[in-house]
């Protein structure tokens, strides 16, 4: 780790999720995932691994909300087959998404795991949990919904205008993961400026091959079929579910469905807030998900 | 109206649940239906009716919440065929308890009105704005859950066991309607006073023919079939879905489903309660009624 003759700043830079190196990991499928951890050379402890946005790299996590997160436990962010610096060619469908994800974190030698899926993330998160309910501990859905759920084929056309073009601008992203009021854009700008602090090593740009394989894997996951909602009552593990009032990308309805649909969720909805609340109201989010990992039941 | 020499406090108790008459209408099934009706003379306006709880009669609404309700409102409660001073024999079935409740609504010549369903009467309620969508213009599903849910198959052994018995008493009502906390207990023995305050003209007791009928038809709602859980997306008035936090007879869970189910839903879920939560809250959840029901959108 570089030192710097500014001892207080760079104890706190050193830390911070803003300066964590790149590393890699082969997985057993022959991908190199790029990836972030906070504390790599813990032994024992359950981490928390975060499974990204659509379009999302690993420089699209909000350092505030993973600094806040680390304090307490270890933080695994990583780029999923094709994304970023990974290598592969990003699948078109979650169930893919889940073997990869599962290859990542076996690669890594981790047994068991919290999850914390982001939107598609979270989709991907629901299929791991499914797939292996053996390495996930608990779940963490933001921004969520299950697979079937009537009235969610495919983006709203405002939403997949905005952050779905060859070219994506801030003021399109602020429209869709934050809220019209200024406080939540307001939130947002300081989101933006925390997320691109970072100079050295940020991680490739996602290409518009992952953008397209994504967004069929997302319309394919929005295919009305009402069957499907059931998939989620074998889910034996606890699961929080949380969304912004105002996403306009996946509206809180169907944050309600998964907490109706799982056995042991929870649920919160946080005010004045869109598809980026985690990172607008990172400090209440980070404590309501300590809370909801430390909870012995 | 009587008048007494006590003009302020006779002017409360005039207006009050506590000293509405008993009335009475016949359907056009030749049930003759007991209700009251807190502004039977007036003419416009969309009623709000109210669908009571397992082995509940006309005295089982807490006149606080009733009067609140009423302030702003024409409120009409009833007991259904077979229940209290109804006449007929309780149906052991929700579909139809639901055309009894129409034929009720028909026979007062209401053709639009708001519904709250409470407990059973949620079951009721859900069931009528099925069957006859017309006459719902808003619809309030109190300590609900959908019909086919998983895991609603019959109430908690100790819950039938407190509430079902052939005699019950105060304490044990207490346990299922209000939390452990000495607060929710306390306002328990508030509502229990309140509903208790009425001498004259109080309502016949429910029969154990309606108890066994009503748990019938309880149970056979909980009957798991996911496939029935769909029903509800036709729904499209907007639906304001609330419980306890603490409810032990329909758990909070059914209130996510619900609002996960319902297109047009809103969820509240109040803490430090229990299947009571509409008593012990009653000045909080009639002001988010009140919203609901008032709101344009």
């Amino acid at each position: 780790m570089p030192t710097t003759d500014n001892g207080t700043s760079s104890a706190h830079h050193d830390n911070s999720y803003s300066s964590l190196p790149n590393r890699m990991v082969r997985g057993a499928n022959g991908i190199d995932y790029a990836y972030r951890d906070t504390a790599p050379n813990t032994d024992g402890g359950v981490p928390l691994i975060l499974l990204q946005h659509f379009r999302g790299n690993l420089d699209n996590w909000d350092p505030a909300l993973i600094d806040t997160l680390a304090s307490a436990r270890r933080l695994i962010t990583f780029d999923n087959t094709g994304v970023g610096s990974s290598t592969g060619t990003t699948p078109n469908t979650v169930e893919q998404m889940a073997h990869d994800a599962i290859a990542f974190i076996t690669a890594l030698g981790i047994d068991q795991t919290d999850l914390l899926g982001f939107s598609i993330g979270s989709f991907v998160a629901q299929q791991v949990a499914l797939i292996r309910p053996a390495i996930v501990r608990r779940l963490v859905l933001a921004s969520a919904a299950p697979q079937g759920a009537a009235g969610m084929h495919g983006w709203a056309p405002d939403v997949i205008g905005a952050v779905g073009r060859p070219e994506t601008s801030p003021a399109e992203y602020l429209g869709v993961f934050f809220a019209q009021s200024s406080s939540s854009r307001q939130a947002g700008q300081e989101a933006l400026r925390r997320m691109y602090a970072r100079t050295e090593d940020r991680d490739a740009a996602t290409s518009w091959a992952t953008r397209e394989a994504q967004y069929d894997a997302v319309c394919a996951w929005g295919i009305p079929d009402h069957a499907k909602l059931q998939r989620l009552s074998c889910l034996e593990m606890p699961v929080f579910v949380a969304n912004g009032d105002s996403d306009p990308m996946i509206l809180p309805h169907y944050s309600y469905l998964l907490a109706g649909l799982i056995p042991q969720a929870r649920v919160k909805i946080y005010l004045d807030s869109a598809h980026g609340f985690m990172f607008q109201h990172h400090t209440a989010f980070a404590a309501d998900v300590e809370a909801f990992l430390g909870d012995p039941h």
